[in-house]
């Protein structure tokens, strides 16, 4: 039976300030990015959002992102690939102490805004970040943008990885995203959307915009929690597959 | 053979900004309190600094503090035993990850600062982080100050402790240390200081202020690296112990 | 005719964090207290609040507060009368620049949280707040709990004051609020909160809880804006504020 | 009679960490650009630092950088121009407190480190932040890269403007400084740093790595303060430039 798994940006709330509906998305995902203190979260609720994990079954893997609380991570830096390597190493440690806190393992690393863009196009960045997340557990996965500099990096360094696609984006005939910049970049409806992921999964391809079909490989879809008209997208998102008799599972 | 270990605060250098002789002082220690990020140190120091450890023989520990690099984690916050526990599981688990990729295990914690000296009064803070500590690893050893509440969190928690004693500091009749606000509080004659850390190893009691003998227990002195003269103590009582037949290596 | 101000701290979101609801509860109050960066606020949220303010001829003032983002400056901390007094300077001084940019003075200087409740008591620490704000200019007014060292402060070294009053909370007989930890703190009656208002400012009493009445100068009234609830009680206030024939304006 | 300003970035320590040699080096400057508590720098040193400048009658300036204390400011950041505006205006506004506290001026701006090198080359950056700079006082003075997109913004905002010179960085034929990437970027020889500096006051020219004379406005010379070889640098062009008939009075 073919299978997805269905990820999801999670514990981005810091202090005071609470952002996402974490509670609410969580029934509906199989692996939660949990942000680890730089771009978003902070110790108390990385703590509680492991907590969410295990009471929900769902897999729980890193989200490090840029050291950029006010840009939310979203700001392009000029980091070395040893300051990155470093930066994800000490996200993932500390995401791992509430694993191990909650009795559960950390599943895989998912990058944050503008690293995970950074990466997946810069390969010296890519295989310093794969090559750190090695170093710690070469059993952690690696989720990260379908044919991206991130995967490749991934292959080259023995990590184990899974490959990201959207269902709201639209492609290029490359096999790379739409700029958000560009019309149509966005799809903004949401049963296209839905067909695209049931595409992907089942034929491994996606319609690019030019109307060639491209291979991709759809190990993930990634969703979002951070309001009410994502979280039904999300829901109808995973209604939908299951229709299609598409199992929903983690990677 | 009577031992003692020898421990200093290391890695507390932030970006641009270095403060401490951690190079230099190394040869003469047995175990490392690795700032964490909060008060000091930044990933690229912590992966540094663990690689210094390594070469050197040293046993790599973390040394959490509050959040406040600005106050370099010395000024008394209200934090919650909650908080307190996420801040230092937080801590632990980023320095892991850098001895994870070092190869080399992490051996203890040993608090920062004003937490070291809330943690040593208030039983509710000590416990909490004591409970954090043994939920990422039971094995993992809280070095803490001899007689505080800590290592009474450490004993009902049922992690394993060692305590620690210091060189250059004046005892009270009941073994607490004589506050730095009063006279006397720092033993200014390093022959003294050394003749109180022999004294208190090897007859397992130091003499307060009043004359009295309190009994003592010295796993582990610690000692500074951040100055010239600070180095130059950290030498002289490394030979001393090792002349009054001593000897020094990790607890 | 009698007249009171109705002030609300404002601007206390950061980067991607949107907290309260600012826009909405300009229109009822007459001074904002604006945060400056250290517990909230951000330079482009900060701008953007003095706009509102200039808008809807809000007086703006300052709200400086721990350097403590993650606890929202709502935890106290042991800062010296030197430090707090420069850290006041830092958030009066960044916001006069934006009050510069848009045109309108800026009126006043109002503490944030544990900092706000640390200069009440202390006076040595509220004296070294008033002594710098003075020192930027003259003119500055500060907004403080009526009764507070912060007042005594003020009177001592010439700076305008105004004192502050809460609608919706408990006093006692010797003219200070009920603590937050004690039953009957807060008053849930609103119709009740209002009616305290109004004898505060007509009367200039308040009638504690062991139902003496206290003197109290209600030159500003404080309300909340974070929240549908806290709005509605707001619009409430200031309508029969009006009804009882009060004039609604700044101090 | 000729005449050049001497400046050099200061206040640049943060909390317990210590960096420039501030005290040594204010005797030979003319002017000092602060740090601003972003890249460098905090309240308490800000005070110390205008302390400083007041007492040796140096000209007080802010040094506003990118919102990176562990990247020392030093690393590029995708900012918006609006972002930058509102970032430095903050910066020079809490310096400004500061200056006020002191009872001198706060003379002029000078960018800091990554910031400075973006809005030397971007237009809509380096006008951004020129409106910025004259919404607070259109009297401040911008010092910036001789020859770069800030002074030509600052032209077209009608900002005041000194033109900053390099006597140890090597010029190209255009103007520009050879990036430091390359070979012969730093003049290592002292004596022919201070020719290049005369020259520069005295005829107006640099002799560009071609050997063709450039044109160029040497307003005032950078300096650095942060070591023993700097300071003695910084002692021997002040001697040197007196010597050769040239007076160092601020711009």
């Amino acid at each position: 039976m073919v299978s997805v798994d269905i990820n999801c940006d999670l514990g981005e709330s810091f202090g005071a300030y609470r952002i996402g509906m974490d509670r609410e998305v969580m029934p509906y995902i199989t692996s939660a990015n949990i942000a680890c203190g730089f771009h978003g979260g902070d110790p108390l609720v990385m703590e509680e959002t492991v907590r969410l994990c295990r009471e929900a079954g769902v897999h729980a893997g890193a989200h490090p992102g840029l050291p950029d609380l006010q840009g939310f991570g979203r700001r392009a830096m000029a980091v070395s690939p040893g300051e990155a390597r470093a930066f994800v190493k000490y996200q993932v440690g500390a995401l791992q102490a509430f694993c191990a806190g909650a009795g559960i393992p950390l599943s895989h690393v998912k990058l944050h805004g503008a690293l995970y863009n950074m990466a997946a196009r810069d390969y010296a960045l890519a295989r310093a970040i794969c090559e750190g997340i090695r170093e710690i557990d070469g059993g952690l996965k690696l989720l990260a943008l379908s044919g991206s500099q991130m995967i490749q990096a991934a292959r080259d360094t023995g990590l184990p990885w899974a490959s990201e696609v959207f269902a709201d984006r639209a492609y290029q005939a490359d096999g790379s995203l739409v700029p958000r910049n560009q019309p149509g970049a966005v799809l903004e409806d949401e049963e296209q959307a839905v067909r695209q992921v049931v595409q992907m999964v089942r034929e491994k391809t996606v319609t690019a915009t030019d109307g060639t079909r491209v291979p991709i490989q759809a190990d993930s879809v990634c969703v979002h929690g951070d309001g009410p008209k994502a979280l039904a997208f999300v829901q109808n998102i995973r209604k939908r597959l299951e229709e299609e008799g598409i199992s929903v599972s983690a990677f």
